[in-house]
């Protein structure tokens, strides 16, 4: 069994502190933030306070797909900036998500929006996990994480039921 | 000078988890959530956890509009569904916000979106400040508040800049 990790609210929150001051030591500005939901909701959101760039969002989702009775897993879009608006046209835009796990929805929503008319289109995820990737990122697109993290089973404060005792096992988990 | 209050993230887990309650005790069943961006973004993917249903997103922001020399602010779009995705046509839909304060840009969105072919239309924001409200909301939509507050100026943890420094006046706050 995978072993596992839990982050606090507070731990996310002072990441994505130290995720802003990368992205802004790049030099690089930003016009706005694509959110990837659920996941990047939360993460672009705090991000917002340092950044204070406008968040737009899109979302996937995966789909069992029949291919002559061959049962895949395929990315989808559930809300997609289409069109693209018309401000955003020619701008520089940061992806953001939660995890670059697989990295499989993030090369689906950064290929998909490499075809439209931006400038520069970064990535910022809040934790990279260490393994190796089954989807990739288009090349030349400057990509930040908060921190990396090993290939385990991280317990995100937003999934927990009980706050208290998530946070619990977070304190534990971390000494 | 309004007086402030603080909120860590681990108090409004605790308030998304009893509007879940509340959304749950009513016996409607919703399909999706309309998160109102920026603010509603965190409530949101909150509530996710309670009610496991999909997150769509808007945004809005306020513009100063000239008409005839005499500035206002207005709301606008910034990001809509437009149109609406087929697989929410004839659903119920629960929009999310941080805080119903004055109630412009709730009634902006819930009337937009009225327009559109939902089956019920529910609210459900984190807080609701008791206040006069300049704007309303249209009738028969199911409303729940996570908790109401008093008209003083909250501060969201997803504004601090310094957490640590948020969470002790928070505390010092609630005492």
């Amino acid at each position: 069994m995978k072993q596992k990790i839990w982050y606090t609210y507070d731990d996310i929150h002072r990441v994505i502190r130290n995720l802003a001051a990368k992205i802004q030591a790049s030099g690089m500005k930003y016009d706005a933030m694509i959110a990837i939901g659920g996941g990047g909701f939360i993460p672009a959101r705090m991000l917002r306070c340092f950044l204070d760039i406008p968040i737009y969002a899109v979302t996937t989702a995966y789909y069992d797909s029949d291919d002559l009775g061959k049962v895949t897993e395929e990315v989808k879009k559930v809300q997609w900036l289409d069109p693209v608006p018309e401000v955003l046209k020619g701008k520089n835009v940061l992806v953001v998500d939660e995890v670059d796990d697989s990295r499989v929805t993030l090369e689906f929503c950064l290929t998909e929006l490499a075809k439209e008319d931006f400038a520069t289109i970064g990535i910022a995820v809040l934790h990279e996990k260490i393994k190796a990737k089954a989807g990739s990122i288009p090349a030349g697109m400057p990509y930040f994480s908060g921190i990396t993290v090993e290939d385990l089973w991280i317990n995100y404060p937003w999934d927990a039921e009980d706050i208290d005792e998530h946070n619990r096992l977070a304190a534990e988990s971390s000494t």
